[in-house]
């Protein structure tokens, strides 16, 4: 699998090197790294510093973005909560395999901001939003594709929409009450997609640059993943929201954009492999399959 | 979403104190939990220690369950390397996040096994193979449900039968070439499922144990997750086939049973959460979340 894929680099660089005997059109993009190559500059976004969150590990940064549109009082709750202070030191509490890394801490006191807000698991479908549909069936909900450049589903009318959970979705920790949650317990997932959760919990956005920092963490030993230990548990120094950063300390972050011909070229490509090494193209690609690739811009 | 479960936990024991007042049916099980509770020996199986892999890192033991049926040249040849010693002391050369942990050496001598295998993608569905078909619609295969309690897939007609990638399963690396493949390098799934190597590569079996070992190593910073630095890897200690090594040694690992109406049940418990935390059940399942228990049994 990786050899191949070298290899296949090898070949691609010698390709470019071959001179034309006449010219000729560009052949059709075969990967991912190809068709990113014709990219023009619309064909990306850049972060909206105002609902990004800086999640500052001794490790790294994690970087979220978050989704005003689908969770809109969430979403201004944990940026109340960042700007408040509360995350910071905060220690990471759980870690469960193939499920989530979790942190919060139901006993820190809450400033300004609110402990619990009503639940936001779906939200109207507004008729300007773009939706970017996949050609394929999904199992878990009617229609499925992208919005606002999160994995994200609708009801078969078209009139609610919610975001699935997908490797990376940030979502919000509650108890059993559906408004139990508010921005004090925040999870990411970081396995196999537990779209069960789905329309059951809030979500509120997604990691852009960074998991691998929570997702190559220790388990937890404790049941769902807790650290038994809670000392051993990885800090989190500061969540800031970006646009409270000086430019000069931000990254600023690009954003393959999910309403575009080219991304429709992506979902095509990646439905049905055309590089060398796939024998059997799959002629389907799952919601949570789907790339979205990012990039670090210049600073500005 | 941690502490609910908690609270539930917590609800369950103290109805196990309830003292009923009259005899009365035993309620259906609302968790895995409880359903396992009613599980009887004949639930589950014992792993056979002839396809059983130990591989053994610094940090703890790694178990394989081989699918012979699937793959029966490659299973062999890779219980052959395991025999010659050819894992034993080699790094870990991958960790791609959302993707796969990988080791091998295409330099390293083989000596009896062999280095390349024809491919066994599919194979053909014998009569006599049990099959526990999902209820519900895939995208990537007509059929999908589980063999020898294995993920897998067949096609319309049910003729072939293959693997499917899923978080744990454990498939043999190749070059370009379909054939290219034997088993000297090793892959494990530690992300969502890439369903699009279905059918392009041959799978051999499935963590069942220790994973975490492995999803959590450090993710390589080079292209496709290689390490830069190979010396920084994680060793491989050694690989054994659990019948080679003394009984005394074994760990003795019982999986739930694929073919059994407790199966039936989970999957139906899996597909409609009943327990107090959920407030819209899914009424589906994809192949890759349905949980495969494992418990370690009392030596023997």
């Amino acid at each position: 699998m990786p050899r191949s894929m070298r290899i296949a680099t090898a070949l691609a660089a010698l390709a470019a090197l071959t001179l034309p005997i006449a010219p000729a059109r560009a052949a059709a993009p075969k990967t991912m790294a190809e068709l990113l190559a014709t990219a023009t500059a619309g064909d990306w976004r850049t972060l909206d510093p105002a609902h990004t969150l800086y999640v500052d590990l001794d490790a790294g940064r994690v970087i979220i973005e978050l989704a005003p549109h689908f969770a809109p009082r969430h979403v201004a709750n944990i940026e109340a909560l960042a700007r408040e202070g509360y995350y910071d030191g905060l220690a990471i509490s759980r870690v469960q395999d193939n499920f989530v890394v979790q942190w919060g801490d139901a006993g820190r006191p809450v400033k300004t901001a609110a402990r619990t807000l009503p639940a936001e698991f779906s939200s109207a479908v507004t008729p300007a939003a773009v939706f970017t549909r996949l050609p394929d069936v999904d199992g878990y909900a009617p229609v499925v594709g992208f919005a606002d450049g999160m994995p994200a589903a609708r009801d078969a009318a078209g009139k609610t929409t919610w975001l699935t959970h997908c490797y990376g979705t940030v979502g919000v920790g509650r108890d059993n009450d559906a408004d139990s949650g508010g921005g004090t317990e925040l999870y990411v997932v970081i396995g196999h997609a537990p779209r069960q959760l789905d329309r059951n919990i809030t979500a509120v956005g997604r990691v852009v640059r960074g998991i691998e920092l929570l997702s190559s963490l220790p388990r937890g030993t404790g049941p769902l993943g807790f650290y038994e230990a809670p000392a051993n548990g990885v800090v989190i120094r500061s969540v800031h929201v970006a646009a409270d950063v000086p430019a000069a300390q931000r990254v600023v972050i690009e954003v393959l954009r999910t309403d575009t011909p080219l991304f429709a070229q992506l979902i095509e490509l990646r439905r049905n492999r055309a590089d060398d090494w796939y024998k059997v193209p799959a002629g389907y690609i799952d919601l949570c399959s789907v790339p979205l690739p990012t990039r670090i811009a210049a600073r500005r």
